[in-house]
């Protein structure tokens, strides 16, 4: 059965990003490594958890987790992840502004989405068929797809660190009865999973 | 060596209490359950960071978590915690209002400081000597004690649900960076421990 999962790398007071995004620090300001160490420098020890935030048949993410900027597109700019992006599926990004689909190498395409989340997973699911969709990020988007009741597994990386500003998560979203899954800490992270338990 | 420490339950969110705090309700709306299921459900297989949630020589908290009520105090009311609270040991709350000490069943004595979180902790160091003083909360407490950089270790006890208002954890605190000690999932928690690194 199809599962609508949530893969986030968080400091353990809930940002997953630091503030001022932009084309040269997609982490915003003296977040990167803090956030990513875990996934650098201790690939090895992390195998499972980093094989699993890219195993879905389908991935949503918020504009900025495509690229920088806002407004019309510059149509040059294909992402941040280069001619070969990690995902080998199709990528729904939530965007404002129309713009004609991004076939990648290595089986990915970034489709640009304007009718918000609804939308964005009724597509995504299609595509998946029956393998999970993951909402790959940032923390708005998962925000607003945790608010409307729409993720089935929530699954957070945390990082020893407060970075005190930035994107946050855990914000408007409404009350919500997890069931603890797992927790596993690494020498850089602890990794927790949560279900979501439906009423 | 002396050492200050935070013990906190929180929502994965960071909630350690909900909106509307009162007398009927010391968590507020709707939180009690979710934050202290694990203490009176699973007191056994909590054993171990129940125990340790006691274990200092002082405590400081804030007024709030001693009773509810701003102002002037009512001086009939001796707090949330009974005639044998569980801190047997000094506690010192943070109030505006001058009120003398209350001395309880058990060790337990209230201290009331005026003087903010550096004359609390200093009055607190003094009374506890070798052994930790524990910040006891809440959240804005917490808050102002790591904000001010004085907080050695953090422990969480992370409960499974998104409460989504009330007190928060991490509000108006400044990047702290942290090592990570150990991480505990049982039945109904996840206890998380860290140590706040000096530069």
């Amino acid at each position: 059965m199809s599962k609508v999962v949530v893969d986030m790398a968080a400091s353990l007071d809930g940002y997953t990003a630091g503030p001022n995004q932009s084309l040269e620090k997609p982490f915003g300001d003296d977040a990167f490594t803090s956030l990513t160490d875990w996934m650098t420098q201790a690939a090895e020890e992390n195998k499972d958890e980093l094989d699993a935030i890219t195993d879905a048949g389908a991935f949503v993410m918020g504009r900025n987790m495509f690229g920088p900027g806002r407004g019309a597109w510059d149509r040059t700019w294909r992402g941040w992840w280069g001619e070969d992006p990690p995902y080998h599926a199709p990528v729904f990004v939530l965007t404002h502004h129309e713009r004609p689909a991004e076939k990648m190498a290595g089986g990915t395409t970034f489709h640009f989405v304007t009718g918000g989340i609804d939308e964005a997973l009724r597509l995504a699911r299609e595509a998946a068929g029956d393998r999970n969709v993951s909402v790959a990020g940032g923390a708005a988007t998962v925000n607003q797809f945790l608010a409307a009741g729409l993720v089935d597994e929530l699954r957070l990386h945390v990082t020893p660190v407060l970075l005190g500003r930035g994107e946050r998560l855990f914000t408007g979203t409404a009350r919500t009865e997890l069931t603890q899954v797992s927790a596993r800490r690494t020498s850089l992270v602890t990794h927790l999973r949560y279900e979501v338990r439906r009423a």
